[in-house]
């Protein structure tokens, strides 16, 4: 088959390599159908997660047809369309008892395009495919779909959960990429006062308008903006950087939350000197997909409406083409980018 | 009367000042049976809180004599023996609607040996002082309910309660001054797995050890004890340095608490290069004492005994020596210090 291979930092070929096949009886095989580009695989290619081994397909979203399962799968059989989650969970340990299916320690966990071959093929092997799966409803459209493989549940377990929205909240969210914006629409199901969404890149704030913000702001008139007030109540960190972590800090109020979705490289400060006295909450995470079904169902039945984020589509074989726009996105508009087969 | 008077950075006096009056209807003043010393004193004394003026008495907590009541003070009254909280509580603010007294806007907040004039004197005028004073039933001694001031509801609320100490946990306690013993005292009554508490000297962690932790290390055993398991649930900062903060993010667990209580001078450094995938949580907090009631009655039942705290007393006069022990603690073995009048 062909697919996406990861051979060391700064370089990825879309090359011909072995179809996946069943390696332990908790596995299916998907035909990739539909997938897409997270930034975490930029962060891959910028060679930030030294564990990913050179030859490693990337990818860790998909939707597809089941092919074939090992013995042990009882949830999916060959010929259902399947949304393939970007976390697998043994469903055994005690982090998968309590739904912490991110810090898996059977052996699942984020590892798909990680430590184990990706989505970003013509097929994928998924482990553990009984918790790894979900069925596509024939009324979920596989673009909408696919946002379900990642970026939805992350946006709202990593930003709106952790940083519990509530109604009447101020909610700011730092970075208006994919992820920042699907923080900005799972929080407006909390009926906040007023959503603030931060970038530097102007087509990301009108993106940010277009799907809804009540504001979107520059970093310098959102601070001036909140300083009319005791801060946000909720700060979502959704860049990675040491420099929008810190502006979520400052955004916050006393007794507020930030909670941080980016996925870092390096540390940022503390400004425990002004924080330690102002009661607030700070929460990481690497998102655990316990909330997909819900979500699934919020889409499907239309009280979510995901549309938008998807902005410029793909065949899967034009991966390379759909990377170098991806990947320049503050530039080209794009938000998530959907690859069909 | 005689207070302690706080001249600028590295200075302080035992002076004789003018006795407080009532200066609004809801103030009281109160003749100081007790007083203590506290570490926050001693971070005002190295200049590192600038907004405290030179001329303000120091200290916020007292047990003694209520001698004159302001017209709108209603829960007290001249003759009561009262614990002096150190925070005051409008009670009107939005803050203090939601228990957050720490935070009060309406004027209150930790105000005393700050913004007005504090305990470490013959009398202090007590801002507030319906909400700002809880009663010392006889069954608790002055030692006891000193404590109740600031060090037990700190080492509870920002400590035990935002950490969300729960049975079968494993607790660090980084900073075994004080406020740290207290933590481990105040956690013990959520029935942990274990507590650790850590500090580089001998005679704190000889302290811990008497005081019940159930172990009492230097920072490298504790890292190399943790290392065994996933970590810690809940690690408690109660130290105020960055190495201290660094050290509880690298003992908790995936999905574990940090709970800062230290007050800090300077930023620290947050590793979410590390942190960002762990689902960890955060807390920081300046104590809003509304836990006070509840905690003495705990003592008072002899629930909790928090006798060992204060180990050494002086007379109030002897102000200035009781600082020089207090603060070399490391060395001379002093937990709390008692003033007595």
């Amino acid at each position: 088959m062909r697919a996406l291979v990861y051979q060391g930092p700064g370089e990825c070929t879309w090359d011909t390599v072995p179809d996946p096949v069943i390696q332990e009886p908790t596995d299916a095989v998907v035909r990739v159908g539909t997938t897409t580009i997270c930034g975490s695989d930029l962060h891959i290619l910028a060679g930030e997660l030294p564990e990913v081994k050179p030859g490693t397909v990337l990818g860790h979203e998909a939707v597809g047809e089941v092919t074939e399962v090992g013995s042990e799968v009882h949830s999916v059989r060959p010929g259902d369309e399947v949304i393939v989650s970007c976390v697998s969970a043994c469903g055994r340990c005690s982090f998968c008892r309590e739904n912490a299916y991110g810090q898996c320690r059977g052996g699942g966990g984020w590892i798909l395009g990680n430590s184990v071959n990706g989505t970003q093929a013509e097929f994928v092997r998924v482990p553990f495919a009984d918790l790894s799966t979900h069925r596509r409803p024939g009324s979920l459209t596989r673009e909408d779909a696919v946002l379900l493989a990642e970026v939805l549940p992350t946006a709202y377990e990593v930003g709106v959960r952790n940083g519990q929205v509530g109604p009447g909240d101020t909610v700011v969210v730092v970075g208006a990429g994919p992820i920042g914006l699907a923080a900005v629409l799972t929080a407006r199901l909390f009926s906040p006062r007023r959503t603030i969404a931060v970038d530097l890149s102007p087509s990301r704030l009108e993106a940010a308008a277009r799907l809804g913000a009540d504001a979107a702001e520059l970093p310098g008139r959102m601070i001036s903006d909140l300083a009319e007030g005791p801060g946000a109540d909720v700060a979502i960190e959704a860049a990675g950087t040491p420099e929008s972590f810190v502006l979520c800090t400052q955004a916050v109020r006393p007794g507020g939350h930030i909670a941080n979705i980016g996925m870092h490289g390096k540390p940022a400060t503390l400004h425990l000197e002004a924080l330690w006295s102002k009661n607030v909450t700070i929460s990481t995470g690497q998102v655990d997909t316990f909330s997909a079904p819900w979500l699934l169902g919020m889409v499907a039945s239309g009280r979510l409406d995901i549309s938008q984020l998807i902005t410029h589509t793909f065949g899967l074989h034009q991966m390379e083409e759909a990377y170098d726009v991806f990947s320049r996105g503050a530039e080209t508009g794009a938000l998530k980018v959907a690859l069909h087969r």
